[in-house]
């Protein structure tokens, strides 16, 4: 099934302790559809500035990815300068350009509509909402989104998150959206709030997928009990920088790869979800992820079965 | 196998956000040796004070663990104070009076001399290494240290890590005694120091096990992949004292049960270690491990399998 994800497509200069780039291509939506795009096709809604070039989407071309809904506008595109010199789990912000990202207004072509996969990546919960009513033929929508959202729009994000089949955020986002430290206790908050499945993503501890008695379709009784995917012990973090989206679209791309989303799909799913994030960092920006290969995928999925099955 | 054990048995009094507790029965070898003793045969090396009453001992003796080696001295038994008011995953010391744990010199009975596991619970290296040398009959060896060992007296603690099997400690240990701060580094620096296997306890999130060359005796070409055991999400932590210890105490006592340490022994063994910690913290002090049952034990390990396990 092909997914449509609507986010952002922007410029990134990073500085890691291994090094510093500038300009990247990066945003939500790049990184989540070069992920997604090694197991089903993807479409992307955005918006780019005239500083977007011929060779940047070929970045996306190259892994068959539809870009008729990057809209072109005129200005520059959204640039984010970040360090993680004194911490590599989080980014110290710099500088955000919004640029043309600031009035952007969703567009989804023609060619889009018979997605039935869709993805809210981290913006506006005011645009989340538009585009998933825009699309009411999705029948499995996800979503991401992060402080910001999640403390000055919190009745907007509401909104959204009732709709949603998975929401996938980090501990702090989980932390504050539900007001409570205890992990276990906030997953259940978060969980009343709508979304039928939480993913909380623990950077380099991996991830927890909780679920709800709507999880699988119809109510059952109980609910299933948490499931959680490692992450890949690393010896060098290059970037971190999406490896959250990275994950969001190895995880989604997967299930809608799946003819149905069993408890079971959904399991390997978070580990595809792992193996993206693993790769996504062992590179600046896109890098690792424009020049793998599915048979690399596979074997590092097979790494993290080692890694933590007992048999 | 039995297993004897040297470390601390002490009162803590502590503060955690669910209340307090004063003067519970606590030290490492406590947590440790009750864990453990729902595996195999258990015997303690300790100092105590006059305040170490009958019904302190029975805690162990229902256990069946002995404690022929637990010595008594004229003055006080070793007293913690501590909160975990702010951070849950950090204990905040408000007190620590060694008391007559000052002048501890491990006493060992000649009824403890046969016993082929040993673990060196957190004690001054100079005293670790006494007790191993004096039990080379003890063919695996496993063991514990901390930040204070660890920044002053170093040289000590490197003689003991180099006839250790398996050395358990935690992220921030590992990270300062390797001087690295990515933990594959860590853990490979610290592999290089002499333990054949290095265990790294995550807290909340679980804990990884790196093996050397090593780990499983005869030289092999290749050092296994890292194994990760997960923590369970808990949606109340009563009390994280003693959580690392319990761990080790699961983890050693089912090696110790085993009647070869296989990788696949070693992966249940961290299992087994997990549930334990788990445990723990659910009540005050030692209060929940003193009335668990191993079938509780037994359907935990199966959760934590459902937890992690793909099909």
């Amino acid at each position: 099934m092909a997914i449509t994800v609507v986010g952002s497509v922007a410029y990134d200069s990073i500085e890691t302790p291994t090094g510093r780039r500038e300009r990247c291509l990066g945003g939500a939506a790049t990184y989540f559809s070069l992920a997604a795009s090694f197991f089903t096709d993807v479409r992307v809604i955005a918006v780019v500035g005239e500083d977007f070039g011929a060779g940047d989407e070929a970045v996306f071309h190259a892994r068959h990815i539809d870009t008729r809904g990057i809209e072109r506008a005129a200005g520059k595109s959204f640039f984010w300068e970040g360090s993680y010199l004194e911490n590599l789990n989080e980014a110290k912000t710099r500088t955000t350009d919004l640029n043309v990202f600031a009035a952007f207004e969703p567009k989804i072509p023609e060619a889009y509509r018979d997605s039935e996969f869709l993805f809210l990546a981290n913006i506006d919960p005011l645009l989340q909402r538009q585009v998933r009513e825009a699309m009411p033929q999705a029948r499995m929508v996800a979503g991401d989104t992060m402080n910001y959202w999640i403390k000055d729009h919190r009745a907007a994000l509401l909104e959204v998150l009732k709709g949603l089949d998975v929401l996938l955020i980090n501990d702090t986002e989980a932390r504050m959206l539900a007001g409570n430290n205890n992990l276990v206790r906030a997953a259940r908050g978060v969980l009343a709030m709508g979304p039928r499945t939480l993913v909380i993503k623990h950077g380099e501890y991996g991830a927890t997928a909780f679920f709800s008695e709507h999880s699988f379709g119809e109510k059952s009784d109980v609910a299933r009990p948490p499931f959680r995917a490692p992450a890949l012990p690393l010896e060098e973090v290059v970037d971190p920088t999406g490896a959250g989206d990275s994950f969001a679209g190895g995880f989604f791309g997967y299930l809608a790869s799946q003819r149905a989303i069993t408890p079971a799909a959904f399991r390997r799913a978070m580990f595809y979800g792992s193996v993206m994030g693993s790769f996504a960092v062992e590179r600046f920006g896109t890098e690792r992820l424009q020049e793998l290969s599915r048979r690399e995928i596979d074997d590092r999925f097979i790494l993290f079965r080692e890694l933590t099955h007992l048999d």
